[in-house]
């Protein structure tokens, strides 16, 4: 008997829009107290029961924020989910809720459209949160996901960005700059590939770069560490655009200074030695790096203690008064830079559009 | 002195994205006590106050949704909202908030997009809604807007689909099939003005229809006129693909049946002569003519003297038991024709990626 190698390819036309809807979500469940009504309706159903709703939204486009040619299509959906829960993350909220909009030219068979749903599934397993609703469309040109993330939190946890308070502590979580070099390294074998398409790549010393870039986890995790040490941050951001842009978001939103301590900023062994492989500034890299979704965040200094240690915490700096600036600290010499925000920025991206 | 003709064409990427997020929401102000946190921060933050949170979404992408070149950017923005909160209308909800993302090409100017904004706006204070957050990218071809509406409602008057029961009497709001007729207008103008661009066409006589077409109202006065009339309806969704369509997806997940009969189906005189211009059978346009926005909810027979008489209402049919199926009962011969969904469906539509 000959085996089929062909991969199954299902036009999505044939199921039409409700088929299509109610085959992705089939295998998804709800587990969140607080969905009372998922897929299905006008509206989802959500239930507070006195606690504050949180809802943000994020637009990813085919094109300019990810590629297909190496980013697998479960993944993206997995990341998709993380972008949304890392902005609730960093409210000091707990994510319950997300609806998952796409996108999709015809030339996306129902099975890739499935891959995409099954990593917005792993992702929904794994944050416990329940996907109750969404829209699915086509578009003329490449694939789009849109996702919005809704959370709850107790009125006197949620933190802003605007509440830092001079002479806080600045506390960034995990380590920064390995993102941004998973996608340098993904670039680069992506060209290579393109001259030699047989060159088959070893990426394992890169696994932790390349696994940033393409399995982001969002720090729900960060969450509870500070539930738990009984720490509510002063003030709180995720890292999408980069340390020095966010940083600059909460002395601009706060009306404060900081400095930042350029030996104090936590780099990966990868990171440290790709950055040399690359020619390339480790400090500018954890700085402007992006896509990192780490927490950074703002305490007391009273609150010292209570951190003092954690692995998933380090005081990168403190906040100083407005007037002082915002500066990066270097390393040896002690010289007080100003930190500018070169982070990501879509709209100067690529525009092909005529 | 000599004026300048040129409109101002300002480059989106001249502003940055949180400059272009801050200069088009300048002018949006919060009026609902339920937005704790608008647009600013990772999140928006509300506050249920006990009440159920309904989240709804729905992407609108240029090609397959509109066409921007008989449809006004200011138009576009306001139906984009209204396309949310019928749903949550649908609910038998008040809409709160809403969160917007835009991702367009570089074709489009600042200009551009603060005329969709507008549009936007001139939604949100007409209807009592709060711009709470959202997500402006590029986008590699087109404008693709994505709208999620927030709303809030006391539990025991939400209204799903899936609650009809045998022998409910079916009502329609406002009038059906004119948006689709007002689409048939513009694009018959559009192929006019394609052959001779200096003929000028005159629509005095299809201004009711095109203003379906460009400019719907979500039906947020039903929910306080059902309100005021202490009606609960037991099921309701909005009229987005079609009365037909609709009426199938409230029996389905009712497992009920339906007869609609087509002497009440409610038609403006518009509807009625355009129908007969264009030669189109004007019942078959009320059935499937899809983008009216009207509201279509069941409630029982007891209830049918607190709507009696009321314009805004017309008892179309009612529920039977799933196995008498779904059907029309035609005018005249009172014969029984099974209901089909022709309504539009995005997934056959345009697909011109390759």
């Amino acid at each position: 008997m000959l085996e089929d190698k062909a991969p199954q390819k299902t036009d999505i036309a044939s199921l039409g829009e409700f088929g299509l809807i109610s085959h992705l979500t089939q295998y998804f469940t709800i587990t969140q107290n607080s969905t009372v009504k998922g897929v299905g309706d006008d509206c989802a159903v959500l239930d507070a029961k006195g606690l504050k709703t949180l809802v943000t939204t994020d637009l990813l486009v085919e094109g300019i924020h990810f590629n297909l040619s190496y980013m697998p299509l479960k993944h993206l959906g997995y990341k998709a989910v993380m972008v949304n829960l890392s902005d609730v993350y960093a409210m000091n909220a707990e994510a319950s809720q997300i609806t998952v909009s796409i996108a999709l030219s015809n030339r996306f068979p129902l099975e890739a459209v499935e891959e995409l749903y099954s990593g917005i599934q792993l992702a929904c397993e794994k944050y416990n949160v329940d996907l109750v609703g969404g829209d699915t469309t086509s578009s003329t040109k490449g694939l789009l996901i849109s996702v919005t993330a809704i959370g709850h939190a107790e009125d006197d946890k949620i933190t802003y960005r605007n509440t830092a308070k001079e002479n806080d502590l600045l506390v960034v979580t995990g380590d920064l700059g390995a993102a941004y070099l998973g996608f340098q390294v993904l670039e680069r074998e992506k060209q290579v590939f393109e001259v030699d398409p047989n060159n088959q790549p070893d990426l394992d010393e890169y696994t932790y770069l390349i696994e940033r870039q393409l399995k982001p986890e969002a720090r729900k995790d960060i969450v509870k560490i500070l539930h738990d040490l009984e720490v509510v941050p002063t003030s709180m951001i995720d890292i999408s655009d980069g340390l020095s842009s966010e940083a600059i978001h909460i002395c601009q939103q706060s009306k404060v200074g900081c400095n930042i301590y350029e030996d104090k900023l936590p780099l990966d062994p990868q990171v440290i030695s790709t950055c040399e492989e690359f020619d390339l500034n480790s400090t500018t890299v954890a700085l402007n790096g992006g896509e990192d979704y780490e927490l950074l965040f703002t305490i007391a200094q009273s609150d010292f203690d209570k951190i003092k240690g954690n692995p998933h915490l380090t005081v990168i700096g403190h906040m100083t008064d407005e007037a002082s600036g915002m500066n990066l600290i270097t390393r040896g010499s002690n010289q007080s830079v100003p930190l500018t925000a070169q982070g990501w920025n879509a709209l100067l991206d690529q525009n092909t559009d005529s």
